[in-house]
């Protein structure tokens, strides 16, 4: 179980398979983000037929709600919510400190307010792992402080209590069938990176997350960490880019050795009505699409493209119907997809380095993660 | 082309096919609503899957938004929302009475402002005949005025002008695939209900429709009512009982002889957490469900039922996840779409006259319409 094989390498890319109690991932992957136990507007028929493999949730959330213990009383998440492929949950560290209405940190862990309802909750290192084994996804992620990246000196705290975190959640661990990921910290300091590189390294676990990136650093920031990072860690881990990213950034973290990817981007732009196309990104509810009879997406395999046109989705989207939504997030999630198919194929075939310019150059209208306020 | 062929009956009720150029109905057919080109969270693929085959979509919501001009440039209706099976507009005439902020009646049509920006419109028997020529279903609909059931003399004069629309729509009419319903009204009042069936009946349409029913009358008049009117209808046209309803009136309409019914109900109550089931309509919010394994209705085949659990939808809905709208929608629509089928076997064998009180009574606590305000 756990176990991970790199088949091919092209300089720093790699692309190989990571088994799990719930089948084998093709790495690299990018996991669709289902919150709370639903990739939003979407049946778990539609993740299979765009061929999602990986698909993470949100400790924090589930806990809140419908709880933690029904969830495992109903079987576990992967039954829940029918997704019978694997799983990943973070531990929820990002969200109590993103989230929360209040939050007081002390080194044995965060005592927090629901967004919800106000109610006051405490996570330690220890409780983060016991929800993720009622949880019980595949992969689970230890309990870690993420820092501004601006501030130095937070990020050096933070990265400390992040350590001691690791090893108090491998300590609390007691399920053999789920692997627990430790997270590099260090905001945008590269000895800071190095060192924790190196840290949660030692720790041996079945693979490695780096954390605190795309949280409001600089693309040449993400970068030069990822090059101080990767090289840091054991090859035979797979490599997860937590919460990142656009298309740009998973071809750029793809080239720097990145394994596993998930984001919110995909759906959260559907839902604001914008899609990934080979013109850039589209919002579909401008005017000119009102008679356009092509696909979001001519290229496309997904059933949005190969159904329906723009004119219709411009049609749902002015008509304030939810179906707009869903037919977005599935070409969405489908083109970030296609992209690591893509990029799989490429590592295999050994032009996946020389191949990068042309990518970042095809989806650089896609790229730009300011573009849409959302 | 729309050739009715009745093929069993039991009594008044019959089942038989209508044929269309986009295929052939089996009878008696409940028709899921897409008021605005989309049945509220499915797609056309989940409408498949539920057997749907006659999908109904609003004149009145097309016209305004995004125009019958821009669904005509999209190649039709059928085209636009990517439904290859057979389609059936209202005229309008309803939504204009019961939606538009104002309107002005006269002999020769209605003015009206838009409920969405208060712009001034026009319909008369010909516009409503050529915006729905633009749609292109292939089941379309007389412009009628549907008056207060409890205004006998309002009943009269609203039955009176029906009648002359008719005939200028009959006139107005110029596509061969499109099969024109008449529709009878006359309120409540059995005199004018009569000799609506009778001037109707003689304009010779490929089916007749009946309107002003389910629009705030008792049961035992809408009953009253349908057993004035059919008994003097031509047996070989199909009967369409406009905006009707719940499970018990789908039971009541098919025993009187009905052949074809619509209604927003089941896709309503789904968005309102309330789903059809043995145990009758229950509200899947309730907390009661939190930890209930087993499907909305153990005896469905629908998608929801075969792969998800009460408390799975209870928690999408607690979470405001749109999710639980879809899914309710797909089991609430299947399970009128088996009554239905089940019905038309029930006709074949002979055996539906008897079967009427077990199945009212298998739906008796489905069928309450006031039960849940909507």
């Amino acid at each position: 179980m756990f176990e991970f094989k790199i088949t091919s390498q092209n300089n720093r890319a790699r692309t190989g398979t990571f088994s799990t109690p719930h089948g084998s991932l093709t790495t690299p992957v990018f996991a669709p983000v289902g919150t709370q136990a639903t990739v939003k507007t979407l049946t778990p028929a539609h993740l299979k037929d765009i061929n999602a493999s990986l698909v993470l949730s949100n400790t924090y959330h589930l806990y809140l709600r419908p709880g933690d213990d029904i969830v495992s009383e109903m079987g576990g998440l992967h039954r829940f919510m029918r997704w019978p492929n694997p799983m990943l949950t973070d531990s929820g560290g990002f969200q109590v400190f993103s989230l929360a209405q209040t939050r007081q940190i002390d080194d044995d862990g965060v005592t927090f307010k629901s967004h919800i309802d106000g109610s006051t909750h405490r996570f330690t290192p220890e409780r983060a792992v016991r929800i993720q084994e009622n949880l019980g996804a595949d992969i689970i992620m230890a309990f870690d402080e993420c820092s501004d990246p601006n501030d130095a000196a937070y990020s050096s705290v933070a990265m400390e209590r992040t350590h001691r975190w690791a090893e108090r959640c491998l300590k609390a661990k007691r399920r053999a069938d789920q692997a627990l990921f430790g997270i590099v910290q260090g905001g945008v300091q590269a000895d800071l990176r190095a060192e924790s590189a190196r840290f949660i390294s030692s720790l041996d676990t079945p693979g490695i997350a780096i954390g605190g990136l795309s949280v409001g650093e600089t693309k040449q920031e993400m970068h030069d960490m990822l090059d101080v990072v990767t090289p840091l860690l054991p090859e035979n881990k797979p490599r997860y880019l937590m919460g990142v990213g656009t298309p740009e950034d998973l071809i750029n973290g793809v080239a720097r050795g990145i394994d596993i990817f998930d984001c919110v981007l995909p759906t959260r732009l559907a839902r604001h009505h914008s899609a990934f196309s080979p013109e850039g990104r589209l919002n579909l509810m401008n005017a000119t699409f009102a008679h356009d009879e092509r696909p979001i997406d001519e290229t496309c395999d997904c059933y949005t493209c190969k159904t329906f046109t723009r004119a219709y989705i411009r049609h749902l989207i002015a008509a304030k119907e939810l179906l707009a939504g869903t037919l977005i997030s599935i070409h969405n999630l489908r083109a970030l997809i296609r992209l690591m198919e893509q990029m799989r194929v490429y590592i295999a075939d050994g032009s996946f380095e020389s191949r990068v310019p042309e990518l970042l150059d095809q989806w650089a209208n896609n790229a730009k993660r300011n573009q849409v306020t959302i």
